[in-house]
């Protein structure tokens, strides 16, 4: 009998519901451990059946579905019976300790604080995003939910990430930096310098100092801790110059007869670097500090994306990332 | 005769005095028309007259220099008499129209304020840098000089880039846009917000909108402003991003010999991207909205490096920026 439950949104992302009943049908044989608890709407639900069976898994309908064009705190308030709500409730009940949603970030975000509310400690949640380094994988917290944050959100930040660390990532003792502009202390805005006074102080996790930007995959910090605002700049321009790059290599490769032959021979290095800049390995992104635990999975995820947003799942609940996570807090607040 | 003069920070910068002397040295037979004015110690003066004699170069003697360790307000209050002060003090008396300096960034930028004061409606001023996009060059603004912003500051940074990229870069019509998290214009902290809606009002330059961090490098902006901090990371993260992924591309190469000898054919591709992203190209950063023209040239810079900075420093007074920024600032300041 399985052990785990977790709950899926069949309803969300590009290319729902196929990548994800595709993603769960690659996670179901790794894992007999698991079964998930399938959320959609009747057309979705039959396809999923279809695919899947009724081993390990079940299913639920779902009403009309939260989209990208929904203001988020609108949506979550009166699409109550939707995918996404419904696996919320889900979690909050009990009935999954997990859920997977690939659907909208900004309904996630307010359905986790309204449905599953914030632990004891937490002001706010934030999502965060684990990104391949040189050396090991790094966790970027807040990734974009919290534009605005105050210095004892970042001090939080540093806790959630540290704990996720080492629960699902399997490191001993995490090693939390803070995002600045200089390395030493007195640098960066108001906001940076006070949040680096607080996490100084703080014995509930192992605080490292500033990181540069320069650094952020190439420091000793397993977590690097930001202001919403900051981590989805850097995510996204990230994303952007790692694209830039690799087009003008293309363009200047095939611009001689050198150079197209040399693009071929190195075909397979440059193939195992995308792999290993591959965020999907780490899968989606955790909401964390939300009472339940819950992964947004890319918007643009495949099947592959998916099913690691489902493996990410599993180990958070066995990781039991919500019961280390009140342990630290307690701590955390004693100080 | 000389037409213009510009004031040289013979002390300041890694590689000081060699590096100055030579781009110097690199500068003055290019431009028949312009003469430096040296600020130095004794010893580099020396130097100086022995590689570059007298013609279009004078010379004068400065005291204790500022260097990164000193705390910067202290410095800027203390030795007046440094080169990086000389240098100020030429530009604020006519002597020379434009200065540029290796020296430390803070202390520039605090001698400005103090020293030139700023331009009328600009209650801070900006360091800007000149970066590489895909299809054109892109000036980030503000790049590190101020970590807090107010939405007034981003606004009127837009102003300063708009003169900059017209009259220095010859863009005829620059496009200013804002860096944000999303395109939508509701998107963003409390700071991008507010500033959103005081650019979208005015009408002195280009406004375009928000840009994600993805397009920093590719969207049709000439102008990205930011605050202090989010352009630091920027730079910053650029840095570390390009710097890892030639080294994996390096690493993985290596690692086979189809792998070697792709690396070899594509050296001469390789060779032309570092070209083209060789920020030098576009000087060092202009210090912009203090009333008196300013560069100043990366720490590390080499000769030409340096070189690159006294012509970017000249086509600032050619392009007559003070005068068409106070045009531009009194046209922000009617509306």
């Amino acid at each position: 009998m399985a052990e785990y439950t977790i709950a899926v949104d069949l309803m969300g992302g590009d290319d729902a519901p196929g990548c994800v009943i595709d993603g769960v049908k690659q996670f179901l044989p790794l894992f007999p451990d698991t079964k998930v608890l399938m959320f959609g709407r009747e057309e979705a639900l039959a396809k999923a059946r279809e695919a899947l069976g009724s081993e390990r898994a079940e299913y639920a309908q779902s009403g009309d579905d939260i989209t990208m064009h929904d203001e988020p705190m609108l949506a979550v308030r009166r699409k109550q019976d939707s995918s996404l709500m419904l696996c919320m409730k889900a979690v909050k009940e009990g009935r999954a300790q997990a859920m997977v949603s690939a659907g909208s970030t900004g309904a996630l975000f307010l359905a986790g604080m309204v449905t599953l509310r914030m632990l004891k400690g937490i002001d706010r949640p934030a999502l965060a995003a684990v990104i391949p380094g040189m050396e090991k994988p790094v966790m970027l917290i807040d990734c974009g939910a919290n534009a605005d944050c105050q210095p004892a959100y970042l001090k939080q930040f540093g806790l959630l990430g540290s704990a996720y660390m080492k629960q699902v990532m399997g490191v001993e003792s995490p090693r939390v930096g803070l995002v600045n502009i200089g390395a030493e202390e007195e640098k960066g805005s108001k906001l940076y310098k006070e949040a680096h006074a607080l996490m100084k102080q703080q014995q509930a996790y192992g605080f490292m100092g500033n990181v540069e930007a320069r650094d952020v995959q190439s420091s000793e910090a397993d977590v690097i801790v930001c202001d919403g605002f900051t981590g989805n700049v850097i995510l996204k321009y990230a994303e952007g110059l790692s694209k830039n790059l690799f087009k003008m290599i293309k363009t200047e490769a095939l611009a001689s007869f050198t150079g197209k032959l040399g693009g071929l021979l190195l075909r397979g290095a440059f193939g195992k670097i995308k792999k290993r800049m591959n965020k999907d390995e780490y899968g989606g992104a955790p909401l964390l500090g939300v009472n339940g635990l819950v992964v947004k999975a890319h918007g643009s995820s495949n099947a592959y994306a998916f099913r690691k947003a489902l493996e990410q799942a599993r180990k958070m609940v066995m990781g039991d990332l919500t019961g280390q996570l009140k342990l630290g807090l307690e701590k955390l607040s004693e100080e």
